[in-house]
């Protein structure tokens, strides 16, 4: 299950190393094996260890950062799980479609390129404002409004089945139609912006206004926010983003030529 | 959600009180509350309640019974969980089509009649055939066949996760053909640019392009059609076509200003 190995599962700042081991277990049971764990409170710990059960490879092999940016700069798609409304709203898909665009997303460049990247937030407080606009969507598990409080790794148990489910259908796929599913017309084979590549022109975007004066009081979070939405949308192209950074080159060209 | 109502979990010889409590919070989370356990080694017992975090009503509610027929004596509709291949194939449903099965059961009725029983067995060893055999089909979670080993709780929560998903179709259903319309939720409201305001950023981004002479040769066929892709791709809304002419208004005047 090819697919499966270019996705990795991110804890951002999980407060119990027990909450850490039963992840490791639920991924394995799904077929999922690369976990990243960005600032963790307490870990290595014995809990840990106890809890991931028979799946302490996923663990042992589970990378740890100190921020959110190492964990997802090289991915061309990411994901973050919410169970709160937003002030602004982010593009939302329950967990069964954003299995389907993920893993479609992987396939489009037969996987070889293409890392994805879903991210749980804390125990307590899910993931922040400024983390959740690293996403281009965002998967609404569709809890019971009166108690939506799921365990970490029963949250992760549930998008890794979506994915597992989704990736057996591929499969499935393949087997009953050939391998041709990897000519893929010229149109699908895009390659994606990563994340690094897609902050990099949200910069070079808000230096920009700066410059223009569109943005007048600082720090403009709002406005930003719904721009970086617009573009998340989007799941910009590497060539798109070329395009966007040529004409905000020509925009500082012009605007610092009129000072 | 009736049809939920209408739906018990089974636990067959749970041997962990913790596990007894994470199954009620995963229950809880996607509605379910009904819940059953068939000679529990441990229970009552402070690592349930623990474990079942704010679901101790589920807990509280649940019933204790000496054997399984008790259990599910009135359920007109039984359906048991299994990783394990049998010697005697029993009719195997995934989990989707395990909780579409059963709630369209429910729904025959409408649901005022028909009660339904999903069995989890012990954690060791699952369900005995003789259990399995008081099953109209055994529901097959399409774990990895390297590490099949699901959590108790974890394999609830996939379990009530599609019976939720199917249960809210189903209403989604009602919505649509049925009588009462409710109102959308909010993210459903947001207003979509329609496809003269869409044309008419983009004559105004194309425009400003060719004031800034970004675009020096014209038509610029191509460079408009993958803007075009780039925007559509996104699906602006109202707000979002508004931000992005009110930003080329302002390189307009500023590159007027400069000539």
């Amino acid at each position: 299950m090819h697919s499966l190995e270019n996705i990795r599962i991110v804890l951002v700042e999980p407060s119990h190393p027990g909450n850490i081991g039963a992840v490791a277990r639920s991924m394995k049971t799904m077929g999922l094996t690369r976990l990243v764990l960005v600032a963790p409170k307490k870990y290595p710990h014995y809990e840990a260890s106890k809890r991931a059960a028979s799946a302490d490879d996923v663990l042992d092999n589970a990378v740890v950062v100190d921020e959110l940016g190492a964990a997802i700069n090289d991915c061309t798609f990411v994901l973050g799980t919410s169970v709160r409304d937003r002030e602004v709203k982010w593009p939302t898909l329950d967990p069964r479609r954003a299995a389907s665009q993920l893993i479609e997303h992987l396939l489009e460049l037969n996987g070889s390129m293409n890392q994805a990247a879903i991210l749980f937030g804390r125990e307590n407080s899910g993931l922040s404002n400024s983390e959740m606009e690293t996403c281009n969507a965002q998967i609404r598990i569709p809890a019971n409004s009166d108690y939506s409080s799921l365990n970490l790794a029963s949250a992760v148990q549930i998008i890794s089945y979506e994915l597992r489910m989704i990736a057996l259908q591929e499969i499935q796929h393949e087997q009953n139609f050939g391998g041709d599913k990897k000519l893929l017309p010229a149109e699908k084979r895009r390659t994606n912006a990563s994340f690094a590549q897609r902050e990099g022109h949200l910069q070079h975007l808000q230096d920009t206004l700066e410059q223009l004066e569109f943005i007048k009081s600082k720090p403009p979070v709002v406005l930003m926010r719904k721009l970086t939405r617009l573009y998340n949308k989007a799941n910009l192209s590497v060539e798109e983003v070329q395009i966007l950074r040529g004409i905000l080159t020509a925009i500082q060209t012009q605007s610092s030529g009129s000072e």
